[in-house]
């Protein structure tokens, strides 16, 4: 780290309600993180809610990212979907322009792009589905990062289509050797002890490397650390990782800017 | 007229099927208008059809409009809603910002906004929805022209809001001593007859004027004229029209540019 | 009352989730109300959701009642809609046919239909969509009641489509002079203090009248009583209420048997 | 067949439209086939749509049939997606129910089950979700048979749930000498020679076979042929198909009573 003030950003969903509905305290998050995921109205987001949230997010200064996925309201986007590729790509278009709208429309842009959900997922191993991601986003604008999962077909594809990508890293969530996330049926998948969360989210921040389930430490280059936000205890916890990054010295700051 | 070329504009509403659905002929309209209404999904136009629409605008010079609508697939945007401003301005923005993506991936932008159906009638006696529609547009970019009847609410809400006003006139539509629209639940508010169309189009271009119901001659200042293309007559009378136009010595160029 | 036993029903709006959104407990409220109005998926009510609570209804012996709906789940069917007779009735039947699936998957049917929201509105002052509503409910079974406001124009095209009409009161409104509620825009419409609901409830239950703004005392013969439960304090009132009338001597029923 | 005369049931995909859209020509399958299977809104056909075609249907005795899909209009439910089994009963259940409603005003009731496009092929392999669509309809009528691939995980599971199945045959398919349908994207998959579909589809009546791709005959007990009906030119086929069959001496009757 040599003298310069290593850096790290806290990503969270945001605006995942939809017309009457609630999901998760926009507004106390917008106040711990630095990347705002904005729902784009395929699995979650109306209008109104969008609109808001990208206003929140640019009087905050935090960096509003377009949390793209499949055409699901029902299932808020966590069922895995076929989509052919050319369709996939044209949902991906809508939802970033329709998010770049209102990002504008306060003044910003959209900064980056993450998939949510079963399109999250899909875009680790399927080069189908990341390329029509990444070929979306790139038809946008190139300078546009993709955020995912390192060593995903995603990654991949970002590269293939010339975009930035950034890796982020999941502070609650066991890894494998590989440096993997353990799969969340299996048992341990996700850490819920809040000091060990907060100890490995400084650790991915400080050493850029994490313990894995058999012991071994593997290193994860994350620029972004994934927090989440739709329970009480979620948003707590969000402060608690917060305060322990500022604390071993870190400077939380977007990686789009 | 004085020397100067007469311009003049045509329109038409397209990319108005839904997945497997289609409505009118596209490509064959894209070839006879200047200017064309995508639909932006929320009445009709999957991300797909928006994208190939607007790759095969770009590809003509043809101008691109944003058609915005209420949210009403099942109703294709033809039933008045009440909805609130600050949800219409969203819902406006959403689909302005959707077919914006596309036009920049095409390589070009949305130069206009013409609100469709239901919204397009209520906005001409609804200051309320119409402010909502100008309050969006403007919130986007202040040089996108309204286009709309003259006289309406939407054209003082667009003087209100600093956007430009662009009017258009229907040929196959007969209008009052007052100049407006005769109601399509009167009888005569459709002129069918294929060279009174035509007729009226010429006249409306060349001397911005048409004759009444009562046999009156308006004064219509119109910068673009409205076709229709969801059938084959329509397709036929576009051709005759745009045929008339160009022989009566108009040019056809976009109002926007 | 004369020796008999006077009954009363309590309703109130239940499954008005979507996917992962919640609103409500409707495992609290279906231990206070008889009847409950079911959202049926045009504002709310996934399938998944409204299976759940029928199977809850029926297990309680709570009717289960069709809360009808405008297409429209980002305004959560609170917009007015001009939507065509015969859209309407399709749209009401749709809404009816599924829900008596899951009533009769959960051995039990449909008892009553309630319209919602904006159409509970627009059924009160609107004869058109008041017949295309009652037209629909007929059409499918002339046994099955209208549950709406006495006086409203959902209550005449009750009667002329041959359909039992259930009168309801609101405890937690005013009424007018006449019989009406008080609009919602109006100051002092909706009654806040706990005891004076509980009392109005216990009137209405055993009386059969409320004291109107200006005081006169208003005949008001309603068989079924509606409560809110969309918020914890509401849940509290309900309980208040059920007792108060429990305590008041009155048999809490369902109106439909 | 010894005497007694053999029959056959034509079924084809009605109401597949959706709002202002159309697809394929109702009326003229109407009159052609003995069993209607009817777009039920999730992949297609709104409310108004369903009663009309429901009521047209009754009108000329044929056999309504709900063609259940995965909610996803954007995709005419062409698209594989991984519902989880309690979502996508509930799913059948609620098209099913709404079927109905318009099935009863019509005078009749839904006879049959079917399910479309992805879903149908899904429930060809996919054990979960061929025994979630068997426990819907089974919790809403045991007697309603499904219509599908004989030798299908869907079979299985209609055995299971106690429901009657169906099996169908397409003229227009080619067949594996195992008797499973050559998959739409190999070499020769569909049988486009009228002449051959015809003769193809009066010997599955007559002879309950088909010859396979390598020559082989196998034994196909299908009680009803599937035509296609979304083109002129379809239409044209099955009237074709449907005059062979008649003068073969078949009868052409619907499988449910």
């Amino acid at each position: 780290m040599s003298g310069a003030v290593a850096r790290i950003d806290l990503n969270a969903d945001l605006g995942e309600g939809f017309g009457v509905w609630r999901l998760g305290d926009d507004d106390a998050l917008l106040d711990l993180v630095t990347s705002a995921n904005v729902a784009c109205g395929f699995h979650a987001g109306d209008p109104v809610t969008m609109r808001r949230v990208c206003a929140a997010a640019a009087a905050r200064d935090v960096a509003i990212g377009a949390q793209v996925s499949y055409r699901d309201l029902a299932g808020f986007g966590r069922r895995r979907m076929d989509v052919a590729p050319d369709e996939l790509a044209a949902d991906v278009l809508y939802q970033l322009g329709a998010l770049d709208g209102f990002a504008r429309a306060a003044g910003t842009r959209v900064r980056y792009v993450k998939p949510h959900g079963a399109l999250y997922n899909t875009a680790v191993d399927d080069p189908g589905q990341a390329r029509a991601v990444a070929e979306a986003v790139a038809a946008y604008d190139t300078r546009l990062p993709l955020l995912a999962l390192p060593g995903s077909a995603l990654a991949e594809a970002a590269d293939a289509a010339g975009l930035p990508f950034v890796a982020e890293a999941f502070a609650d969530r066991a890894y494998t050797a590989q440096g993997r996330l353990v799969p969340r049926d299996e048992a341990g998948a996700v850490v819920t002890d809040t000091a060990a969360v907060v100890a490995r989210a400084v650790r991915f921040a400080v050493a850029n490397e994490v313990e894995s389930t058999d012991g071994t430490v593997v290193p994860v280059a994350a620029r972004s650390l994934c927090l989440h936000g739709d329970t009480a205890g979620a948003v707590r916890l969000a402060h608690a990782v917060r305060a322990a990054l500022l604390g071993a010295g870190l400077a939380l700051t977007p990686f789009a800017d």
